[in-house]
């Protein structure tokens, strides 16, 4: 895939702060970065604001918000204070795009947790929309289920999407998440209008499932006939990689990101 | 759930013997059994059978046949050679269910794969048929989608016992596998007649997907509610225990089966 196109998503090279990440993308010619809140806080949202806008990159999202479900009302409060203090940072970061990681269920009541959900996307729309940042629901891989989001398919993203029924929320698709889906191109075809964010990285053996993602190449997800279908549908904004990987962060950070371009080229 | 439904599957005592499994089941009134195939193998299949036979246990499902797609035409034929002495050796253990799991894509092309499976379940058809032994899919957890099986829902086992529309094949339902699936209680009732098998276990906090599976009520999964819905169906077929998990296997065989036997009844 064409270079332009490559954003470089922060937790790829989990060991670096914000300013060595920017210096590394500036240096390898990327111009699109996402950062990730941990970060950010890290360094001060004022001054990361500054340090990106001076390297002169573009940003495609934040993560994240989210984590919606909670076991009392209170605490979906609070939820969604941090949701709002999420929104700010990336209209402060001058993005448009903040992905939600939607989160568990606080029991074993995986349905009741997904009602949290939609009514926390839904509490959130009106504060989005005035600060003008899109919600990008992510679902993610069904072995995250038990522990991160108890959104697990595009389909569900979809579905939620149509219900809320604002143009202020869309989904994210990130194909270590949904390459094994039997329905992955007919929910790739339903999200026409409304991808707000596409994800790549690859799928290796499995050791740890959070830090299992593997370079685009060395795994067996179509990454090329995905992206295709996701631009089919209209979609032309920036292409994240996103790879969590304790071995690649072990890496400098100048080769690790020399060596994502060359794969995206052959393998995006 | 009333212990006369309880089948003691037998990769939850990995470490035992066929033998030493079947003497526990009759120590601690367990009537129901679902043995392993390299179990058989390591303990001979006539004596197994006989084993079996003489302690007076029904063998509710024999582990597994599938492993479908291959490369090359050769290697399919061997595969389905393979499920033929499967198939055999369930009869010989007087079951009449063999499970399928169903095997990963010899390459990255997942739908081609998924062809191979449909396949060969069709090619097994006749002789499964004359010995009297039915298929059952079983659907993999997504988790699994790389390297065990490219059937991840009970939708596509549904669909593909619907295209092969034969009295012979049919699903099997584990919650481990399927607990997360936002279609779970649309597709169990869609199963209605073709439940050929239901599994039940918990899910713990994953380190290795293989052997994170967890004793019922340490989890998260809403046992008793999907066990249910399998029921309303009209399934009276027994209910496999299947807990593969590193830590249990270290324990002793007898004590694991007393656990067993209250758990069932207090969270089946």
């Amino acid at each position: 895939m064409d270079l332009s196109y490559l954003s470089f998503n922060q937790i790829t090279t989990n060991e670096q702060t914000l300013e060595e990440v920017v210096e590394a993308c500036v240096k390898t010619g990327i111009t699109w970065i996402a950062p990730w809140r941990h970060k950010i806080q890290a360094t001060g949202l004022i001054k990361s604001a500054q340090i990106i806008k001076e390297a002169g990159l573009k940003v495609s999202s934040l993560c994240r918000g989210g984590m919606f479900p909670a076991a009392t009302a209170t605490e979906r409060q609070q939820r969604l204070d941090d949701n709002r203090r999420a929104i700010d940072e990336a209209a402060k970061l001058g993005t448009d795009t903040l992905v939600l990681v939607c989160g568990p269920a606080p029991d074993r009541d995986i349905q009741a947790a997904r009602k949290m959900v939609e009514e926390g996307i839904a509490a959130l729309i009106p504060y989005a929309q005035e600060a003008g940042v899109k919600l990008g629901i992510e679902p993610l891989h069904p072995i995250f289920a038990g522990d991160r989001s108890v959104i697990s398919t595009l389909g569900q993203s979809n579905t939620l999407t149509e219900h809320l029924a604002s143009s202020q929320v869309g989904v994210i698709i990130d194909v270590y998440h949904v390459w094994w889906d039997p329905q992955l191109y007919n929910e790739i075809k339903r999200s026409e209008g409304h991808i707000l964010g596409f994800h790549v990285n690859d799928w290796i053996k499995v050791t740890n499932p959070l830090t299992s993602r593997g370079m685009m190449g060395d795994g067996i997800i179509e990454i090329k006939k995905i992206r295709q279908a996701v631009q089919l549908t209209g979609y032309t904004g920036p292409i994240e990689v996103e790879i969590l990987n304790e071995a690649l962060w072990k890496e400098p950070c100048e080769e690790t990101l020399k060596l994502i371009k060359t794969r995206f080229m052959e393998y995006v």
